[in-house]
């Protein structure tokens, strides 16, 4: 059966983690006369392609005239690595069975062009549905030419993330402590507003992960002089922007250190959007506050919801986990997926499609 | 092995689901020689108790120097029914196995002493964990001379119960709906405010489950005037308490009714539970609005958490589940159930003893 080897390419390119950062997760399995040679993935962010990683574990001899199974098309053009597409070619594989063709404006069918103009027989879309889930944000960023935005908070039982004090407040527990770095090492940005800066004073970086790319850190502030004295303009950690509506005296001596970014503007949930676009960040993950959060929901820029349900109420006073900019519509999301973290549950939601 | 017939005489309990409204809930087995002789339970209010309903099944023979496993303890003083701890004597039950001794303070370990008193064994605490369960609005309000109260809402993702604008908001699905009323059933008392009265005009009525005593309606209002033209004073389904904070010329005609009360007074989330402890009502559902949960969480006058969780935004300008009165403490739940109403998600979390 074609999807039990691809389920074998898609096991294998989980392998791979966040390593491949804004390339996507990659497998591919050889196969010859219903048998597998050679299993491989891409493995980090600009290392060997998936279909360069097989190639590689096998003769000449046995590469000729095989099978390959591939989650993603095969690039048709000269990145990081020359075209995966020529290789296989020159290698004379018989047959390339792909699971999703690239959304990737550079290939695109290309890929799959080029194989079939050089006698290889191409068959696409085998588990494509299974195939997809291994590169939401990729995928999302090429087909809708915009980050893929998850709003991400810790609340209590009744919707509030903080008690209204201008203090912190620890909401969740230390298993969702852990759960969000997780999170957080899955994203390419994390945006926060300005009171979560000076009450929070977060770092915003991946601490329990090793990572060579760490998200970058978005922070939308009136001026940057508030940002002077917080830890992710200090710390060097990653880089971090700062979105501002007004230049300030700190904007210059900020942007001596190498890490950070100052930006002047009128900062709208759009138009962090289109920073990310150019910057080619295909996730967002927003952290916060209420009103950056009513923000992205105002402009019906979620795709996915997380919240850690601490089993706590605050009460009237506490802060809601999304308040100020008013919403024209409600956002309707497929039904939730939850999981235990002691007695915190965390509940994600990704937004229902075409609505 | 007694907790076998004890969990017989617990299933029993539970046939009567909410029949035996303000009486307990209890079942009792009868077993001589390691059989079961008879099974019984108290079937409804003012009915046969659970001991009466098991002897009624049996000869004299069969009663004699025969065990008798029953939920809660034997009731030792004459109310709708004469006691049972007489009946079992007579009957020469030879030993009685109890899961839990009665709270109420004409019963409370008399009922025991009496059969000790008059040679019968007695067995005490039998799956006491269990059997407690069967009861716990009753246990709550005879051990800390209050309601239970439970805090019920319908609320989207991010925590909002309306979308701000002043009228209806269906948030939850029909699934839900159903749910609710079961959940209504449970309780001898509702409560909402006076929002809630003007813009959603309910019934507060259990309608998909017929019910001898229905729960009573209550309702926080400045002055009863507000009510006169919504239903719950004009339908008769369930009697109907308005709980007003100033006299006005509509409290006359209104209690010309004999479904409808008027109270002038300071309703404070406290006075609304002395009333409850003064009427009898042992369980108090609390149906909104925001304010109204504000208060009780503030006064801490909270048992359980009962949420419908709508996989909706509504976003910054929609109406906290909880707004208004500020708590000086939070408030902490035990680990909630979860349960699935089609994309619906139901959260029920009970408080966390001791604190």
């Amino acid at each position: 059966m074609l999807t039990d080897f691809m389920q074998f390419a898609v096991d294998q390119a989980k392998l791979a983690g966040v390593a491949t950062y804004q390339n996507p997760r990659v497998g591919a399995v050889l196969v010859k006369d219903g048998h597998v040679l050679a299993q491989g993935y891409h493995h980090y962010f600009g290392g060997d392609h998936a279909e360069v990683d097989v190639l590689r574990q096998v003769t000449p001899e046995q590469a000729r005239g095989a099978t390959l199974f591939v989650t993603l098309e095969p690039c048709s053009h000269y990145g990081k690595t020359p075209p995966c597409c020529e290789q296989l070619v020159d290698a004379g594989i018989q047959q390339v069975v792909i699971g999703q063709l690239d959304p990737h404006p550079l290939v695109g069918g290309q890929g799959r062009q080029y194989l079939r103009d050089h006698g290889v027989k191409v068959i696409t879309g085998c588990m494509s549905d299974v195939v997809r889930k291994l590169n939401p944000h990729y995928n999302h960023f090429y087909t809708q030419q915009r980050p893929w935005v998850t709003l991400k908070t810790a609340m209590t039982l009744d919707g509030k993330i903080n008690s209204g004090a201008p203090r912190r407040t620890l909401i969740s527990n230390h298993a969702s402590y852990v759960d969000s770095q997780r999170l957080r090492s899955q994203f390419q940005a994390i945006l926060i507003g300005e009171r979560t800066l000076t009450i929070d004073d977060p770092q915003l970086t991946v601490r329990l992960i090793a990572m060579s790319q760490p998200p970058v850190r978005l922070v939308v502030l009136e001026s940057s002089t508030v940002a002077l004295q917080h830890r992710l303009v200090r710390d060097g950690q990653a880089p971090t922007w700062l979105l501002c509506r007004h230049a300030a005296a700190s904007d210059e001596q900020l942007q001596a250190s190498a890490n950070v970014h100052v930006l002047i503007g009128d900062w709208s949930p759009a138009a962090i959007s289109q920073l990310c676009v150019e910057q080619g960040w295909q996730s967002l993950l927003v952290e916060g506050g209420a009103h950056i959060q009513a923000g992205f929901v105002a402009a019906a820029l979620v795709d996915e919801w997380i919240s850690y349900l601490a089993p706590t109420m605050i009460g009237g006073a506490g802060l809601p986990a999304v308040t100020g900019a008013p919403a024209t519509e409600s956002l309707v999301f497929e039904r939730p997926e939850l999981a235990w973290l002691g007695t915190d549950l965390r509940l994600r939601a990704v937004r229902k499609e075409g609505e």
